[in-house]
């Protein structure tokens, strides 16, 4: 045997033996992990490749899902922007909160409103356990001083607190032309640090860069662990803004750009905690907030197989295209197709943390750590399609029965169903074939639980609406 | 060090050094690969995991585009099964070879014509080259003796001859009902080895399973090489059959048992490959002859985010999940958007074996081995979609412009546009959004094209009628 494969073998032994000592492994398996939720914004349900785009190109977030996991029936609480977020950090349908109008829909610049200082977010309860929190990105749970994040148990804040298509300026070209050639000039929207507004109106065009360079600085400056990061990009929302680096690159036109910078900037996160040797310590989240913006045609996503999309309870509304990651952790290539929702990240991230799940209120959420490790079922049953106080459909197995159906946009009030429409959207994720004549047993079960929902269910008054 | 270390190095270094000098990749290196082709009949774009589909799980088919290549933008020359498959065998449109007609769409067990003995298939070509040649499935091409794979460069066959809903007994059960609970034995086809019959009615429930079996005898046999497998699987074509091990196993129904059926069909092949040292030396193409059977309701498939499926030359009759192997060769985990036919697939392959492309006649096949290695485009700059030997629509670059338009099935006569419609099929996959008022010149540049194509082509008598 040559003596330089001696030394080599010798080395390496050296060198495992002093991982196996002190090295970051034993160190993380006593520490309850970190995690991050990476939440975009009117992202549909098929503008991933490895949801089934053709052209958009995301090979960052295809590799997490070949390294992670693929949830194809993972919803959220809401089809538009304000409920959807306050269900994920809360774990509570937004009715419990308030945090929703038939009215208004979302929270506007001119809200008076914002998250309830009752409600317990996500941020707190890990916050209780040690946890450094920062949120990065959009907000939209209001943007006065008592609702701000870190009033809500992140550390700091660095984002656009509501949309970025609010406050247009008056002078700015009217009606689409504003959105198909997009200056960020156009929108008079903040950019704030912690409490502070920092630029107005905020430049857009460097907008994704800059919040994932706020996230890497906040990974990197907790690299001791344990962190929750909440990294809300503020795209693909239109008006549509990326980098130099991404736009005109995509087949896709600017909506392409965009997510595929999107796409860079889960890479980069992911690659910033595989290099600080934190990705087997590190649980991470990408899904987004509500389905694909159809009115506006070529700006907006696409929700591939499914019907409808942002703002309608039709599938294509509310199911998100997610994927969850954790090296060691979760099995590679997996895909799991078990009901799920954004409130269940509540639970399954306070499991994981060691946290207590708040038991003075009624929760929505479902520990989904089984699913992701592989290890069982998850406990929901039930999940609940509301269009602000409306309940419009509910799901339970593979089927979706709709009292009410409605389009996201354009269609003034809701169409009516008695007998519900039934569909099976585990055979008919396109929700094309209504098949309640056949399942009449089907449609008794459901009707009784949603009486017993309805029975237990408190909602809150409105705070979009002050 | 300890001694059992030394001599498990040892034992490496000599077993590597053997490997090097006797292995099978110096042997590989001096042979032309061999070449697999994996067709599935009715599949649509979005029913397998990897091109988007929410419930049926292809846990082998993602894994070999994790290995290899998805095409997204990848085409049969038809909407309907005779025409598509004698283009994929010819490198060809199928109206050069007459394997089409308004009339009756493809063969029945009742046609007396075949693929014309002039016409060079794949087979022939690469037998000329010294590959071993099988045909394993689903044939469609003339089940007269004249017609036979056998005839056309296949040194064995075993299979159905053409569609497995064909020759229904008289008294089976009308209509739809014999689909949704079909029966082998109310489809009297035949189950062909070489030139006999050897069954009949073929027992479906087991030909997936058969025809893997057969596919895997012939790759085992020939493992000297090279070789050329042909497996074109009956299924997911109605009516539906599996193997007891998959029925009633998917969250899909019937339709998904089957398509899990076919998935596991192709992870058996790739297995195998892999097991006998092959994989590095051949390269597999998995693909569909046309779009889902839409008017099957849950018995037929997805075409995901595409309009239209089997039948019309919408995007969904047309586009098919296509994903390219070649361990080694194609980089793992890749995509290409790049335009791409079945038809390619011939100029692929004999560039592979060093075989002539035939150039005493119209080719429509280009080499996509640039494309497979990640070195450079494909020259295809267009692509013609018939509908028997009317030209329906054409693509280039991201533009696709049709004339004509008709649903696959229930729609007598298609209806005309004049202007044309056009859409950018790559932003808008669904053909959602005619934007040919805002770009004439794309329309008048492509109908420029069209003018060249037509001048041209010399279509022959359609051979489905006699």
């Amino acid at each position: 045997m040559p003596r330089t494969l001696h030394l080599t073998l010798l080395a390496t032994l050296v060198a495992s033996s002093f991982a196996a000592r002190f090295g970051r492994c034993d160190d993380n398996e006593s520490r309850p992990p970190n995690v991050v939720v990476i939440f975009s914004d009117d992202l549909g349900y098929g503008d991933l490749g490895c949801f089934g785009h053709p052209t958009i190109r995301t090979p960052n977030l295809d590799r997490m899902a070949a390294e992670g996991m693929k949830l194809t029936q993972f919803y959220s609480a809401a089809p538009v922007c304000t409920p959807s977020r306050a269900a994920l950090l809360t774990g509570r349908l937004p009715q419990r909160s308030g945090m929703c109008s038939g009215r208004r829909r979302v929270l506007f610049p001119n809200s008076k409103g914002g998250i309830p200082a009752g409600e317990i977010t996500l941020a707190e309860a890990l916050k209780a356990k040690g946890y450094a929190t920062a949120c990065v990105g959009k907000w939209h749970l209001g943007h006065l001083p008592p609702f701000l994040p870190t009033r809500n148990g992140f550390d700091s804040y660095f984002g656009i607190p509501y949309s970025n298509d609010m406050d247009r300026v008056a002078d700015s070209p009217q009606g689409r032309e504003a959105f198909l050639h997009p200056r960020f000039e156009y929108w008079n929207v903040p950019l704030m640090r912690d409490e502070e507004i920092i630029e107005r109106p905020a430049d857009q065009r460097t907008i994704t860069r800059r919040y994932t360079e706020e996230a890497v600085k906040f990974i990197r400056g907790h690299k001791e662990g344990p962190f929750f990061l909440y990294l809300a990009h503020s795209m693909p929302h239109v008006p549509l803004f990326a980098s130099d680096a991404f736009l005109g690159k995509s087949r896709r036109g600017l909506f392409g750009d965009v997510v595929e910078e999107v796409d860079w900037s889960v890479g980069r996160v992911l690659d910033v905690l595989r290099d600080e040797g934190l990705a087997e310590n590190t649980v991470v989240f990408f899904t987004s907030d509500n389905g694909p913006w159809l009115v506006f045609g070529d700006l907006g996503g696409s929700a591939g197989p499914l019907r409808g999309g942002k703002g309608s309870t039709w599938e294509g509304g509310m199911r998100e295209p997610t994927i969850a990651w954790w090296p060691g952790k979760i099995a590679p290539g997996t895909t799991s197709a078990q009901l799920a929702s954004t409130m269940d990240i509540f639970a399954t991230a306070c499991g994981l943390a060691g946290a207590p799940i708040p038991d003075d209120r009624v929760m929505d959420s479902y520990d989904l750590t089984p699913v992701l490790l592989g290890q069982g079922a998850s406990k929901r049953e039930l999940l609940f399609y509301y269009r602000a106080y409306r309940l419009m459909a509910v799901r339970k197995g593979p089927w979706k029965m709709h009292f009410s159906t409605q389009s996201g946009y354009g269609q003034p009030e809701p169409e009516q169903h008695d007998p519900p429409l039934l569909f099976n959207v585990e055979h008919d994720p396109g929700e094309s074939r209504n098949v309640a004549a056949d399942h009449p047993d089907v449609i008794t079960e459901m009707l009784r639980d949603v009486e017993a929902h309805k029975a237990k269910f408190e909602p809150a008054p409105s705070q979009l609406e002050l």
